[in-house]
């Protein structure tokens, strides 16, 4: 039962919600519903949510239902984030501003360094894109899928674009930069692994060629000479293998509040001395 | 003029669309049009598109064009990203896998350690969340922006909640994590900051109290003590004050094909070592 603003009772079906950490409730539609009945509801849901003191609401939209969007925003929903198949709507209850948290902004990249004991580097040269273009012999590089640890993607590129199986060391330096996708930003991290397989077997669809080129033919390129960011990666290189160099390496740790893995990145070397000298 | 596939040939106003770099076009949708006559015309721009070769359709539609979405999503068109005022819808042409780039998938947080030369640390309590029903002194913490710098995210943050200016020095490390937010993965910057300004303000809205607390008491609070992730924090500080710990620190870039600028972050001390012998 409800009782409306306007002193109605009526008895009017409740979106289903769960309550989240926050004070809010998120509402995940399956069900097919008429925008006409979807206005109803989420009205008589809105003004319960309100009594209870609900702060965020979210609602989840796959996208076959696609037909309660403008009903939702029509009653004061916004857009937060939408991945292919769903979008998320939220609305934020109070009065005081809205602490609703923002959205993934940064996208994350790899590129993987694998040298062999000859001093030779593993390259490749692309099908299709900027560096095509210009004829240049690149590092696997590629994007960190969502909940994908930098380390496996490392190892992924390498595997997927040259078939080399590889065992990560470390990350030698990383670079933020901006606006790279439609506002979004970007993380770049350089990273350094071992080579455990030998036979190159470059990927059909992406991939021209792939070789193990002397690391001093590859440093050698005119862009990779002329450009700063390859100039970085040619001397951290050289940094690594011959002066003693050292990155973040990764160690395993468990999140805060659950059990939830991830990876610490700090520096081994110096972290490992430091606590052995206590 | 359109000459349609059943070979009628009608008059057909197309949607205004830029070439992207990748061979397909964006519609930026910003007039109001009825849903049936945005069918109309988007079906002939597809027509359209496809006779031209293009690849990936992309389609910006603001929040006040939410009349628009079932449309072009009953036209073929999946969501891509959305932001509070706009949704991005897509398509692919080509009856090649689509090569459509991922949305962003990580948020960037940072932590900032200011210790002062008394060998006290700057810690607040915030007024709400986990650290709160605790009681829990802690650095202060916080959402790097879209389009923010890491160095900047965190002076802001340490500004913002205990008006206190600092000098970035300093990352000690970082983590990577998964499923922190709707399936969305994290990453979280360990940072070391000079403080240049000592009188404590602050902030009212999330901030219960801020103060310079001597390091070893703030270590010795059971929940730091006990929890790996805080360990690691209280352990690569003293590595930092004591030992000479050596993290990543920022260098300028410019990025590849663009005038855009970035920053590397790479351990400054060994490579500038490694080129000085060069």
């Amino acid at each position: 039962m409800q009782v409306f603003e306007n002193g109605v009772v009526e008895h009017v079906k409740l979106l289903q919600a769960a309550n989240d950490e926050h004070g809010g409730v998120i509402v995940e539609m399956e069900e097919p519903m008429a925008p006409q009945v979807f206005a109803t509801v989420l009205r008589a849901s809105m003004l319960h949510w309100k009594h209870q003191g609900k702060r965020g609401v979210w609602i989840k939209l796959p996208i076959n239902l696609v037909n309660l969007v403008e009903t939702a925003v029509k009653e004061g929903f916004w857009y937060h984030h939408a991945e292919p198949n769903y979008l998320m709507l939220v609305y934020w209850i109070p009065e005081t501003a809205n602490t609703i948290p923002a959205n993934a902004s940064h996208r994350v990249g790899v590129g993987a360094i694998v040298l062999n004991d000859r001093r030779e580097l593993l390259v490749v040269r692309e099908k299709s894109g900027r560096f095509q273009a210009i004829g240049l012999w690149k590092i696997p590089t590629g994007i960190v899928d969502e909940g994908e640890d930098i380390i496996k993607a490392a190892m992924r590129e390498v595997k997927e674009e040259t078939a080399i199986d590889t065992e990560f060391l470390e990350i030698l330096a990383f670079r933020q930069s901006h606006k790279s996708f439609f506002g979004k930003s970007s993380l770049f991290f350089l990273c350094m692994l071992c080579p455990l397989s030998f036979d190159i077997q470059k990927q059909e669809l992406e991939i021209e060629a792939a070789q193990w080129m002397p690391f001093a033919e590859y440093a050698a390129q005119p862009f990779v000479q002329k450009t700063q960011l390859f100039k970085y990666t040619t001397e951290l290189c050289l940094a690594k293998i011959d002066k003693g160099y050292t990155g973040f390496s990764p160690h395993p740790t468990t999140s805060i509040f659950s059990n939830k893995n991830g990876y610490l990145y700090l520096n081994s070397q110096d972290f490992n001395q430091s606590s052995c000298d206590v």
